[in-house]
């Protein structure tokens, strides 16, 4: 297509703004001694359920916040908030991914050192949210184990740019003969060495491995 | 940001460009007689499974053939060449969509009077591929029960954009507490009167029926 050089440009210089702000927001957390993780995922791969128990068990002994990213509603935020902990939801409209400028919007009014945990999920897509960097210290990835193992070879920049993959929905692996060999060497076929824990929001399994990771990268900054 | 107003104009280039193509694929299309129907849903939602039962099926009676779009891997070209159906993979890097003009190349070498349905499996995105319109006369959202019942509400513009959804893995509606009345519900709410399927390709349920509607489909245009 002829209009593709064009394109490109404007997309690099779209990047670039966002890489600005992106460093600027890493640069407020740093000082205001806040952690911060975003979640990418498909639709429907469970980042809200994952993350609403993550909330809730951390709410015990932490203030953790969260901003949520979706194209419509606010039915995330909804199911966020039942943590208890301080929620917003960010609407893109038709946007396909958060980008470091609406989180910087979304943290208006929060006095981010009232805060140890922030997290930012994403909107549901696999392509999209992998290049823009939102201020993030920890990137998740999340893959339900009813999607398929052959995810992460046919999303291989959202991968890349992860740090650490959470196996959602493991509670369904035998209902849907999910093949663990198979999925953890297309992780490593990726992203060698990619840290990855399997869990269920709806069992509770995997999140005490998981909230015990998150502690040890909080101690390691 | 201050750059927006310039991508939307290219944005807008693109979108007029793509639309030129795809009302020349329609035409070449309606001339061979061949009817076309793409597939759209997250990643992970069956679309390749549900295409090839499709295919197999069609295959006893008619010539359908394929086209399947990825960001990398041809793991579901070989998939969907099970069925023996002539089949071509796009790769689109890291572009999360196909466009006109790609599948307007990717048929090059194909004699389209020779065939009687082509399938046009985009890249597994909820968001990306609603403004791209691919010359296709029926257009497929696939919603898996896995995903969440509020997926419709959630991505609009896409279901807005299809003609028909299929609600897949049907089998597994029990395991996953599957709320059919409030899927029905979501999906008539943002696109009243939208023709709903149920199908699991592993089991083959709910497949007859679409095949019927297909068939219907075809003769109405």
């Amino acid at each position: 297509m002829t209009s593709t050089p064009r394109i490109v440009e404007v997309r690099q210089n779209v990047l670039k703004r966002n890489d600005e702000i992106a460093r600027a927001l890493r640069q407020r957390f740093q000082d205001a001694g806040l952690f911060v993780v975003s979640l990418v995922s498909s639709p429907g791969a469970g980042k809200t359920a994952f993350l609403e128990k993550t909330l809730t068990l951390l709410k015990q002994q932490y203030r953790p916040a969260a901003l949520v990213g979706d194209l419509a509603t606010d039915n995330d935020a909804a199911r966020l908030a039942r943590s208890q902990a301080p929620v917003k939801q960010i609407t893109t409209g038709t946007l396909c991914h958060l980008e470091a400028a609406m989180v910087e919007r979304a943290l208006e009014g929060w006095n981010l050192s009232d805060l140890d945990f922030l997290f930012i999920e994403n909107v549901g897509n696999l392509v999209c949210p992998a290049s823009y960097d939102l201020g993030e210290e920890l990137r998740l990835v999340l893959l339900s184990v009813t999607e398929g193992e052959d995810k992460p070879l046919k999303y291989p920049t959202i991968f890349n740019s992860a740090d650490v993959a959470i196996i959602t929905k493991i509670d369904l692996a035998d209902a849907v003969e999910f093949d663990r060999d198979a999925a953890y060497r297309n992780i490593e076929a990726v992203r060698p060495g990619m840290r990855i824990f399997e869990a269920s929001a709806k069992t509770g399994t995997g999140l005490e491995s998981w909230l015990r990771f998150l502690m040890t990268a909080t101690r390691d900054t």
